[in-house]
């Protein structure tokens, strides 16, 4: 028991939940024993479920409550009221060190709120920063923030640097993870000052493998491992990827479809296109966190299905083996100890 | 004579340069016998080219110098010295009422800012603003700006949308083209004050057919005709699409060819993909221009062939036909009879 890793569940959050929670803790069951879930939700929605499966009532239990947050819900009100919320018991359980992490596929803005209260930032660290894990030529490429930071200085995108940098680490398996900054040109001299000041900060850092300024197509390239940028700007190329998928996947349906030709080609090559369909599934990329935090609180897509929620307790089970919180803490102390 | 359309061009702007500017002018007059060029460049270059073809001939005249602005050229360079540039000749050429429109594919900074000074802005107009074409499901959504306005006020992203819907009412041929603000959130409190004040103005705006705030997802997906947005945003969504299609086309190559039944599949399907590559040529989204200008400066990229050329001087002849300058013009007088 002493090296099992126990996570909170917020079995009430996201389109398709309790399902969704349920089936995928029990997925990730299938592959690791070694972990155990703390369940948040309403008892009468999850016991049928829980039941149904006897590995998972091995390695779990249920705290009921009837309270949920909603969708609609503003930080400010998740905060003052909802004191019994399946999303502020699931994160209150990391708090007070009954789990090592907590997933939600709830409202965004409500659980990045109750995290920063309940977990606290770390040291030095001045906001909760939310990274996307996007498919690209290389693999997976790491760009945040892609959360509600607006206005970034210079001193957020080195500390979302240094945060992507460890977060690509444990999630890419990779000793040095690369580095980039988005900016409209590699020149030197264009973009914000906020980004130019950022990257004589990077350059300056040693042990990070900064790479300089990348421009908005070398996110899907993946010319680096780890892209950063503000909240704005992080959401708007996100969203412009995924709509170029949808645009893809559509012109493609259009095409083949449209003649017998097309739709015997579509026929003859369909195991290539299951291929294709499996490097982008959202679902296999899925599970980001909250970086920033004395605690790990991991954050599904409100969509997925139980394959994407497994998927988001693997993630959240490799950042507490691999420490993710530590390794971040030594990262900005070791900065502090160095002249600037 | 009378009804003749005038182009000045840049025959040594672009990488394919002057090939593509003569093979492009040659194409043009395929469809349209009403153009007329002023062809500026190198003589000994362009004449071999120029004397191959009877029809651009007859339809054209060589106005020759040795003075190239080349694409590393500073804007400020350009402007002080090279006052024999092709480039050069051929704005002033507009600005002299020898032609009613140029065109370049050369260095973009240099190229606004000799238009900026050679053909002056519209009254009220603060700024040059560069469209991209974007192809999306509806067919072509204008993005601007794409060119090189870091930090845009309300007031500078009114001045796009009026000029981004003047553009495109000629270029979509839509009497009333629908406007969008591209934010992170279609609700009223998502984004920068900037985009606040902006689209409060544009909601107040008569006869504007303003859709409210849109998503970085929004723009393949053709939920507007305009997306407005400043320069850092622009470039950086504009680029994470090009990087998307790169991306979608490799995941497609490796797919199909890995296997036989891919290859065999994709044989099969040729039709269907060879539609979607007209569908997507960038060629046929070719040629852009300076918005706000009181003369037609007209944008090719640099790398594109003949047919891109030609589509740009199509651009070009449409924008004279339908007189953008004007409309831009009585656009902005009717809004300062407004009271705001």
């Amino acid at each position: 028991l002493m090296n099992r890793i126990c996570i909170a569940l917020d079995a009430m959050g996201g389109d398709h939940s309790p399902r969704c929670v349920l089936g995928g803790a029990d997925l990730a069951l299938q592959d690791d024993t070694n972990l155990y879930f703390h369940i948040f939700g309403n008892k009468e929605q999850i016991l049928p479920l829980w039941q149904s499966t006897q590995r998972l009532r091995h390695f779990s239990e249920i705290h009921h409550t009837d309270e949920v947050i909603t969708p609609e819900l503003k930080p400010a009100q998740a905060l003052l009221g909802f004191k019994k919320s399946s999303m502020r018991l699931a994160i209150a359980c990391v708090a007070a060190g009954e789990a090592q992490a907590v997933i939600s596929g709830g409202n965004t803005g409500a659980y990045v709120a109750l995290s920063k209260v309940l977990l606290k930032m770390i040291t030095n660290i001045d906001r909760p920063v939310l990274p996307a894990l996007m498919p690209s030529i290389k693999g997976t490429t790491v760009l945040l923030d892609v959360g509600a930071n607006l206005n970034c200085d210079a001193e957020n995108l080195v500390q979302f640097a240094i945060m992507g940098e460890c977060f690509a680490r444990i999630l890419l398996q990779k000793e040095s993870p690369s580095i980039g900054l988005l900016n409209i040109g590699s020149e030197e001299s264009k973009g914000h000052p906020a980004l130019h000041e950022a990257a004589q900060m990077l350059k300056k850092m040693p042990n990070l493998n900064f790479y300089g300024f990348i421009e908005g197509s070398d996110i899907t390239l993946g010319t680096v491992d780890v892209v950063v940028t503000d909240g704005f700007s992080g959401n708007l190329v996100l969203k412009a990827i995924e709509g170029s998928a949808h645009f893809f996947a559509q012109l493609l349906r259009d095409a083949l479809g449209s003649s017998l030709r097309g739709r015997l080609g579509y026929k003859m090559a369909a195991p290539a296109f299951t291929k294709i369909k499996e490097q982008i599934d959202p679902r296999h990329h899925n599970g980001t966190l909250f970086l920033g935090l004395k605690g790990l609180a991991v954050k599904s897509h409100g969509g997925t299905d139980a394959v994407g929620f497994a998927n988001a307790i693997q993630v959240a089970a490799s950042m507490v083996q691999k420490n993710l919180v530590s390794s971040i803490e030594e990262r900005q102390i070791a900065r502090e100890a160095i002249p600037q």
